[in-house]
C-alpha cells in the first residue's frame, strides 16, 4: 500500500455517500429491480427510435480463455466432439463446453445486484446471506431476464481531454462526465444505460498489461450521486467503474456498493468500449439503443454477456 | 425403431434435397456468414419500427441445471462464495461459476453452422476437419458476434390448429406453415429470423417429460425447399426444427443439415416461445424486433443465448 | 412411497442410535480424523505383509460422463487439445480436462466426514456451517491426504447367500455379516477398510438400471453400533451403505449418519466391488493390504479415488 | 530467447537419442503399458517389504486453485451447497465439484503415454491422430488403472550437492544422478518409480515464483540413455523433469519425448518432494512402497494423482 494516510476517508464519510446514492424505498420494500425500474415502456420506443441506420457494434471482449496476471480465472471452452471424429453416421454433430466465472478483470460481464453488500445488506435491505451456497434468493441476475433494452450512451473521457487513454491512477469526475457530455452534444438521462469509456485496453495495447486489480482507472467516489441524480438504469465501463487507489478502507469498490447496493444499479464491466467509441465517431453520435440479455440463471450473480449497440 | 422399411428415402433422395436449399456460393466462395447475410441494415431499421410499445419478451427457458432422462448434460451453476462468508473486510463480494455444453435437448441455445456438416463438409464447402479439438477454424459462432437483429415472425402452429400442443410424432409441412401464416395475417419474408411453435413445452407440463430424442415434432423435410426460398436468416423452435421419426437413413437431423450446412442458416434450439405465443396473441401481432446477442466466443459451436423480442 | 406408516421410527430412536455409536471426543474434544486414527502403523505394517504375490486390483469403476436417470450430474472429460491439432512444433503435447461433482450415485468417490451432519453439527460437535460456501473449514477430505492405508476386508453377501445379488429391497443385517465372515474364515478388526458387496452391478448388469436413489440394498442401521464395536476405519460398499427404504423420517441415509457423523468414520461409495470379488474368490482370501489416496483438496468434501487392493 | 544458437541440435541429434532410448517393439507391437512392463509381481512384494514403520507420506501438492502467472489453469473448487442450506429435511447433505486440466506447471499429475509424440507418433508408434477430440484410443492414463506399485528411491540432488536448491539454469547429469546414489546408499534398479528433487519448492519459498515455463532445473537430456538402461519404470519430479533451455529445436520436452514417447515410461510431474525428502533423510532410507493410483479415466491423457510415499 503506497498511499498514504492522509485524506483517507472513514465509514461515516461512505455512509453519507451511501445514503445521499441510496433507491431502498423508491420502488417498494420488496422491490428487487432497483434502477432497471427506470428503464420506461416509453423509454424502450425512444431507444428503438434510435436505429436509423440499421448497424450493430458488439460491446463485448471475446471470452477470454488465456490464463494470465490479469486474467486469473480464464474462461475454459473446450470441444465435446471436433471434427476428427465426425463420420455422418456414428458421430453426426459437432459439439463444445464453456466454463466460466464471470466476475473478475478479464471477462466482459453483468453483475447482479447481489454481487455486493454493504454492512451485511445488499440493495433494498436484503440481508447478503440471503445469497446462498445453492443461489440467490434475492437480487439474482434474473432481473433483467427479460431484456435490458434502452438508449446507451457513450462518454468518452480519453477522446475528450485528448488523449489515447487515462492512466491507471486517474479518476473520473463530474465535471469530466458534464464537460464530455458537452463537447459530445449528448446529456445522460433517466433510464440511460451509461457507457464510460477510460480507454484501459487501448493503454494495454500500447503498453502491455498491468495489475489492474491494484490500479485502475475510474468513476471518482463523488460521481455517486450524479448518477442517482441522473438516474442512470445501468452503467458500464471498460474497467470495473471504479477507481483504484480510492481513500476509502471500509470498502473495497465504492462505486460498485454505491451503484449496486444503493442505488440497486446493475453493472457491465470490462467492456469493449473501443469498437463502439469509433462506431460513435464516425457517426459524430453517442446516443443508440442498447439491448443487454443476460442469461436466464435463477439464483445467479453475474451473467456473461454481448451487449448490441444499435444505430 | 418402429419406423418401417417402407417409405425409407435414400442419400440420393437427401443429395437433391440439398442441392435445392443450396446456398454455397451465392455470398462468395469464402463466406461464412450464410444466411446472415439476409438481414439487411435496411432490415434492421424495419425491426426496430416494430417497437412500438416498448415491451420485451425473453425467447429462451432458464438455464436448466438438473439432470434428468432429457437434460443429460445439466448446467452446472455453483457459487465461488456466497453470502455465509461475506464480511465486508476480506470478503467483499459474492460471486459465481457457470459450466454448460449448451447443445442438447434441454437448453436454449444458437447453433453455430460448424454444429452440423454433410458427406464431410460444412456450410459453404469448408471440410469438417477444419473443426479441431482446441476450436473450429471456420463456420464459428463468432459470424453473429455483433448481434442478429432482425424482425422475427412467430408461427403458432398448435393454436391455429385448435389444439395445446403437436404431439411427438407430427410434422409440420408447408401447408400447415402457410395456413398458420394465413391465419395470423404475418408472411415470412427474406431476411426475417422466424420462430416456429410446437407447444412441446405444454406438453410437458400436461403429460410429463418423454424422451425427446426419440420423437419430437418439428418440421418436415420438404419444409427445407420453403425455408430457402423464403429467405429466412435464422430459425427457431421449441422442440430443435427437426422431426423424429423420419425416413432418412443418411442422416440424423435433415433440417439441421438443410439449414446449417446447405443454406448456412443458423438454429435456435430448445426455445421458450409459450411466453411468446402469449404475448403474440395478446396483441394480435405475430412480428417483432427481435436481438440474439450470441458470446463472442472464438471457435464457437454454439452459445447459450437469451433472443429478446421487443414489442 | 410405498412404506407403510407401521414400523416408523422416531428421532429418538434415530438419538439413541446416534449416542450408541458416537466417537466424539474419543480421541480429544479437537479431533477431525475420526476413525482414521483407528489406523495404526502397526496396522499399515500388517496391511503390507498381506502382499504375498504382488497382485493388485482396481476397487473402483470408471468415471462416468455418460447421463442418464442414475448418473444425473455426469463427469465432463474433454479435451484441451488433440491428436488433430498436433504439429510437432507449436503444438507439442495432447491435453485434457476433468469436471466432476463426485458425490452421487454413479461416482466411485471418498466421502469426507463433512458431508453429513446430524441436528447441525458434523463430526465431533463442529457445526455443519463451518462449511462454508467456498471450502470446509472442518472435517474436509484432507484428513486422509497422506493415504488411508490398511488391511482391506471384503465381506461378499450375496456371494454368502448363494445368489448373484441382492435385490434393491434388501438390508444386510449383523448376522448377515458375521455370517458372511464365518464362511470367508476373515474376521473385521479394528483399523480396518471393510468393504460389503451387494451385487448392485452384478444386478445392473442382469436386470438393466433402476432409480438408486429410491431403493437400494445396504446395510441395515443396527449395523451401526457393530461397526462401532469392531473399529471399522473405513466403510465401503457398491452401493452407497445405506439401505432404502429404511424406517427413520428424522434422517435420509442412517448410516451416512451413523459412520460420517457419530463414528466419525468415512465412506466409500459406488465401488467396483466386482472385479475385487472375483480376486479374493480365486485366492479364497478376502483380506489384502488397501491404499486409498484421496486429492489433497483443502476444503473439500469428497474425492474421486481409485482404491487400490494388493494381494 | 537468451540462448546462443551455439551449441544448437538438430533432428539426427534427437533421432538417435531417442532411437538409443526406445522401447518400441519390446513388450509386443501392440503394447501400450510400455515400461510399466517392468513392474513385476515379484517387484511389488518386493517393495512391499519395505514397509517396515508404517508410516506415510504424500508426494503431492493441494490441488491449486489461486490462478497466477505460473498457475495459468487453476483447478475450480467450488461447492454444490454448504452448510448454510443445510437444514436435514430438505438439504441432507453437503457436496462439493471439481474442475481441472492437469498438465501444466502448476498441479501434481501423472502424465498418460499419449500425452506427447515425436514425428507424429507416440510410443509404440501409435499416431498422434488415435487421440481423438473425444478421447485417447491408444496409450490412455487407464494403462495404470490397477494402481501402479513398486519400490519408490528419492534421489535429492541439492541435499548431495550441500545447496538448498538447484538453480533454474541447473540441468542435471548422469554424474550427479549416480554421485547422489552412492551418498545415499541406494541405487536405482529395474522397475523401481525414480523420484528426482531439484528442489524446486525451496526455491520458489525462498525466491518468489518465477516463470518456470521458461527456465526450470531438470534432467540434461543424456540422461535418457540412463533412464533407458536402468529400466526406471515411472520417473517423478518436483519440476517437470525436463530442463530448461535445453539446446533442441525440434523438441520442446526432450525428456519428456524421450520418456512418454521412445520409452513408454509415464511421468509424475510437479510433485511435492520436500516432505518426502525430509521423511528419507530422518530415516536415512530414500527407497520406499510407493503407490499411484491413476482415476480409471477411459481416454484421458492424464490424471491428478496423490502418490502415497509407505516406509
Amino acid at each position: 500500500m503506497t498511499a498514504s494516510t492522509t485524506g483517507r476517508l472513514g465509514v461515516e464519510a461512505f455512509q453519507a455517500l451511501f445514503d445521499r446514492c441510496s433507491n431502498w424505498g423508491r420502488w417498494g420494500p420488496d422491490d428487487q429491480r432497483g434502477a432497471l425500474n427506470l428503464i420506461t415502456p416509453e423509454k424502450r420506443v425512444q431507444a428503438a427510435a434510435l436505429v436509423k441506420e440499421g448497424a450493430t457494434v458488439s460491446v463485448a471482449h471475446p471470452v477470454n480463455t488465456v490464463g494470465d496476471a490479469e486474467n486469473t480465472s480464464p474462461a475454459v471452452h473446450l470441444m465435446v466432439r471436433a471434427g476428427d471424429v465426425f463420420d455422418g453416421v456414428t458421430v453426426t454433430s459437432i459439439a463444445d463446453h464453456l466454463a466460466v466465472s464471470p466476475h473478475g478483470q478479464a471477462h466482459s460481464h453483468l453483475d447482479a445486484l447481489c454481487h455486493f453488500a454493504w454492512q451485511g445488506n445488499m440493495y433494498n435491505g436484503h440481508p447478503v446471506t440471503e445469497v446462498k451456497s445453492n443461489g440467490a434468493r434475492a437480487n439474482a441476475i434474473t432481473i433483467g431476464q427479460d431484456g435490458i433494452v434502452s438508449r446507451g450512451v457513450l462518454l468518452d473521457v480519453p477522446r475528450h481531454k485528448g488523449v489515447e487513454y487515462l492512466e491507471p491512477s486517474q479518476s473520473i469526475t463530474v465535471e469530466d462526465l458534464e464537460a464530455t457530455e458537452q463537447a459530445q452534444g449528448v446529456k445522460v438521462e433517466s433510464g440511460d444505460i451509461l457507457l464510460v469509456r477510460t480507454g484501459r485496453h487501448a493503454r494495454r495495447k500500447a503498453q502491455g498489461p498491468w495489475d489492474s486489480r491494484s490500479t485502475l482507472a475510474g468513476l471518482h467516489h463523488d460521481v455517486g450521486p450524479w448518477l442517482k441524480d441522473r438516474d442512470v438504469a445501468l452503467l458500464g465501463s471498460d474497467g470495473v467503474s471504479d477507481y483504484r487507489e480510492h481513500p476509502f478502507d471500509c470498502c473495497t469498490h465504492p462505486i460498485h456498493v454505491l451503484s449496486l447496493v444503493a442505488m440497486g444499479m446493475q453493472l457491465l464491466d470490462n467492456q469493449n468500449l473501443d469498437d463502439l467509441a469509433a462506431a460513435c465517431q464516425a457517426r459524430s453520435r453517442w446516443a443508440f439503443m442498447l439491448v443487454v440479455a443476460p442469461l436466464k440463471l435463477v439464483g445467479g450473480t453475474a451473467s456473461m454477456t454481448n451487449p448490441i449497440a444499435i444505430f
